[in-house]
Order: structure tokens, then sequence, then C-alpha cells
């Protein structure tokens, strides 16, 4: 393993937290040696990162679902890499694994977070590397249980989903179809919308950038919501309220309009319309669900292999690129699941 | 039959919609001769009226989980009364009563409303005229349901309702207690928290009159709150989702202190706490339960007779004051439910 230590590891570190949007002034870029795994430990190669919504919520101080990230620590992403040294007997050099890697080339994984954080093999003939971050990744299984266990979907089933083209809301959608849903989503600009409908089989997608949230909704879904899967937040999720259906169920998975604000949050002001049609608004956190994502990603790898779910990535290359990369995503700039290539 | 058609009903009817607080302006008092009931109908002859903060809505245009009261109509309100004439083989003269009566003396109620609106009669061995129209009425139902089918209390449970002091709020945390949970009241005044805590066995009341309802929270929940039942909204309810636990249930009830709004609604700014504590929130009309009433009612009635459970009412008497003594409500001004007695 002499060669390994040879090898310097590029980091990105979070140097300050952010007021607002994060700006390449929030971070540091620092390298070091490589170093061999202790007892238990893995060394991984980072080939490819995911980039989310939630990690502006991880740069803020305070409690939230999970300690927010240091200063001075190397970002958290999660991520897809190979096996390069391991002193672990369930991990090989050449392993392709998912696993909490870090903003950074080379994750050197103790063991105690092996187990933890829940490293695991994935297999190549069940998708590709960048579809283990997105549909057969933590999106996928965000969107497959949030819609499963708190969304509930029966077949005639009117469900709305926000950031429709991203991650989440692309598993969301095509899993609700499955389920033999009427499936409307909401994007920002054309491309995304028709790449939705035509790409994916949502019966319509309203361009929120181009106008009316409102009249598009009411256009189609004339029997009202029965489900809706919020990624966004804002007026867009008021919108949606005042359009449910009776014992509608309502998934708050994020608030991308929101993670931003240096005013309060705004709340949603047609709350009240969950008392006049029964209706439930739930939170949801994908890490509750570690012990089922065997048996969902398998179910998501059989849709990928019959071709009734498709899944779209928006690959960026470049570790250095990283603050950047993730303003994308703020922006609604990125097209289908955001991933950061580190290495080939 | 022939005395009835010498009596005069006297009448409260809305006049015009209300923009803010409601006042006598709105009203207009009319009065009728008395009318015989005709095939399947009752006419029953009002004792006391449930006044509840839900009349608001109702005086608005626009969708809601019930009709409005059109402009020229008797108001709407549940009530109790004797049966003083009937063509109705379920009824009898004589028979006590409770049934949606609206604001006047004598309703008679058709065959078809009868069946519809659930007259039914009242047993005043189980409790008196007013304690129908409390905690074996509207709000006790409300209550009961809410709490029970939506909060899902356990024993050891946090439970925290506001509006603690009223109608439904008192039926909710003494509940709560007999199904073992830890509860906090929140109530305007110290009358009102010293009654909740003395004579209901809450385990501790916040004065929101007083001032910090936050700092009152942390100190009586320390481990959090399981469930909320919101009657008020606004404020209280967003110091109440910064503090839910993981697994929390809001049920929306009401949202008295947003009801006579002259701006929008204020939506929950700490919405997002559903999400970071995988929390729900739900809406509830108790009309869905009319069903179960009959075991409720009978639960409820033996937790009275044992005296677990206690039940307050703020009588007022007159039809003619029933403007002012619906402001009492919005003002927080009534100490336990209150009803307008119309009759002896």
């Amino acid at each position: 393993m002499s060669t390994l230590t040879s090898l310097t590891n590029h980091q990105v570190r979070l140097a300050s937290r952010p007021v607002g949007l994060p700006t390449r002034d929030n971070w540091s870029f620092t390298s070091e040696p490589v170093t061999e795994p202790a007892e238990g430990g893995v060394l991984v190669k980072t080939l490819a990162l995911s980039l989310d919504p939630a990690m502006r919520g991880w740069m803020n101080e305070g409690k939230s679902y999970i300690a927010p990230v240091g200063i001075g620590e190397v970002m958290r992403a999660g991520g897809v890499g190979k096996v390069v040294a391991s002193n672990n007997p369930g991990f090989a050099v050449g392993d392709m694994v998912s696993a909490t890697l870090g903003v950074q080339e080379y994750a050197l994984v103790p063991g105690d977070q092996v187990r933890r954080s829940g490293m695991f093999k994935i297999d190549l003939r069940a998708g590709s590397a960048t579809q283990w971050l997105n549909v057969l990744g933590m999106p996928g299984m965000t969107g497959y249980f949030g819609l499963m266990d708190v969304g509930q979907p029966k077949p005639g089933d009117t469900l709305v989903v926000s950031g429709a083209a991203g991650a989440v809301g692309q598993t969301v959608g095509q899993m609700a179809k499955i389920k033999g849903c009427r499936v409307v989503g909401i994007a920002g600009g054309r491309a995304k919308c028709d790449w939705v409908v035509n790409e994916l089989g949502f019966d319509a997608c309203i361009d929120y950038k181009a106008g009316n949230v409102k009249a598009g909704l009411k256009e189609h879904c004339p029997k009202g919501v029965d489900i809706y899967f919020d990624n966004v937040g804002g007026e867009i999720l008021d919108d949606v309220l005042a359009r449910i259906a009776r014992g509608a169920r309502i998934i708050i998975c994020g608030a991308i309009s929101q993670y931003n604000n240096t005013t309060p949050v705004q709340g949603p002001k047609n709350y009240l319309s969950l008392l006049v049609n029964r209706a439930r608004m739930e939170g949801i956190v994908v890490f509750d669900y570690a012990d089922r994502y065997p048996q969902a990603i398998a179910e998501m790898a059989g849709y990928l292999k019959d071709g009734r779910m498709k899944s779209k990535e928006d690959v960026v290359k470049g570790l250095q690129t990283f603050p950047e990369t993730l303003i994308k995503l703020f922006a609604g700039a990125n097209f289908g699941k955001l991933v950061l290539q580190v290495s080939e």
C-alpha cells in the first residue's frame, strides 16, 4: 500500500456559515496526504458526489435532523466511489460503494462510520454510478418512501409534485404513474416541463417561470389535488393548498425556495385548507427508512430495467467547481439530478 | 295545537357580511308567527344555543366545510330545546333534543332536516342541558375525536392545548389526562390558567396574556411536545412548532386568532419543523365522526358521573344579547363554554 501514501487528497471545507446564498468565500480548498485505513476502516476514491438542496441546511448552525457541518470540516456529501484500500472484511479493493464521502477526492471512512452511515456496495448492472446517486440513491429513496408511506397513492388520485424535473421529483412522478395516479409536475422552464411530460410520461407540467401556477392547477387538477409532494415551499405551496381535495396528503420534503432566505421563512397562509379539507401535512426524512432501502432499490432497479422509469443526471466535472455547481441548484439551473464528477 | 299559532318567534338574521369583527349592524332582528310542523317536521322551543368560533367562518362567503349562512337567513346555531309540536313519529311533545336550531326562539325543523342535521334526544340524567352543548355536545365531540383519532395519545406523551379553558380545550385536556398524558394548557389570564390546573387537573398552564409563551413551553415541555391541539393559530402555533418532538401530531381544529383578520391569514413560518421532526399537521371537522357520537357521548357521560371530567359553561341570557355575546368569544372574555340561554 506504499503507493497510497504518495497520493494527495484535495478537499473542500466549510470556511464560514453563509448568509443567504453561499459564495466561494464560504469554502476553503485544502489538500493533505492520503493515509491508510485503521482497523475496520475503508479508503474510497471518490467517483461522483450528490449535490442536494439539503446541503444548504447542513451549513447552518443549530438543531436539525442531522448535525451541522462544523467550520473547518470537509463538507458533507453522499457519493459513490471505488475502494482503494480496506481494513474491513466486508469490503475489498475494487468494490464500488455508496457512502457519505464528503467533498473530497479520497474519503478515509473509519470503521464505526462504515456501519453508522451505511456504506454499501453498489451493483453497476442495476444502474450506472450516477443513477446510484439519483433514482437508486438518496433522492430516489426520499421520493419512494415519501410517496408510498406518507402519500399513500391510490389509482385515480391526482398527484402534484414540485421540482418535477429534479432528482426527487422525477422519482415521485414516475412512481406515482406506476401506481396509477394522474401526475402533474411543476417545474421552471419549458424544456424541463416538456421533458417530464414527453420523456417521463407525466400527464401535465406547469411552468412556474411562465406565470400562473394557480390557473395551471385549476386546469390540470379539476377534481383537486389528492397528494402534493412539496420540494419548494413558498407561494407554490400556498397555491396547491388552495386546490387540495378532501383528505389530501401533503408531503413536506423540502423548501428550496426558502433555504437561502435572509428573512423569516414564509409560512403557508392557506394552511387552514387542511382543516376545511380534513387534510394532512407531514414531514419526511429519508434516513428513517434505511432498513427498507434494499427492497426499494430492488423495485426501482426493476423499473429502470423494464423502461418504466428513467433517470436523468446533470453531471458537472471537477472538485474545484463545487461552489458554483452547488449554486445551480438554488437557481434551478440544473436539469435532472445534479452530480459532481470528481474522477473518471 | 291552536295555542302555537298565537306565539311569536323572535329571530336573529345575518344582515350583511362582516369585515373583521362582526358588529350589531351585521344582524337584523325579526319576528314572525310560529307555524305548525308539516309531515315529518318538529317544532322545538329553544332553551340554549351554543356560541362557537366556527360561527365567524359561516358568516363569510365562499367554500368551506359547510355552506355559508345566506344574507337574510336566520343565523345558524346548534342548540338544545324542548319539542312543543311534532309531526314526526320519532319525537314527542316534551322530548328534550339537540339540533341545529338557529338563533331564534322557536325552530321549525322540517322532516328532511331532522334526519340530515341529526336531531337527537338528550337525556338530562347524563348531563345538564348546557353540558349537552359542551362536553356532551359538538365541542366535546370535536375534542374527543381530534385527540383520539388524529392525536393518538399514548401514556407519557406531552400534550399542549390552546384555548385551554374554552369548550374544546377543556375536553381535550381532561381526556388527555385520562389517557395518561402530561397536559399543558395555554389560556388568557391567570383566572383561566388557575382553573384548568386546580379544577381540571392540567399539569401546567401558560398565560399567553402575561407574556412569553416560548419560555413557558420550554419550562413545561422539557422533552418537547408530542401532541398539539390548536384552536388559535397565529404566533402561538409557531411557538409550539418550534418545540415539537420527533413524530409529533398537530391537530388543526381552529384559528380563532385569525378569524377576524382583514389581512391575509398568518401562515406558520416554523412549518419546516414538521420536516425536521417527521411530524404531522392535520385538520379535523367534527361532522365526519357523526356515526360515532353515541359511543363517545356514553364514554364522556361516564367520566362526568365519576368526577374524572368537569364541564364549565359561561351562560349569558337573552336572544337580544347575541351580537355582543358572540364578540366575547373573540375577545377571549368567556370563561368556559359560551352558551346563550334563550328561555328557561
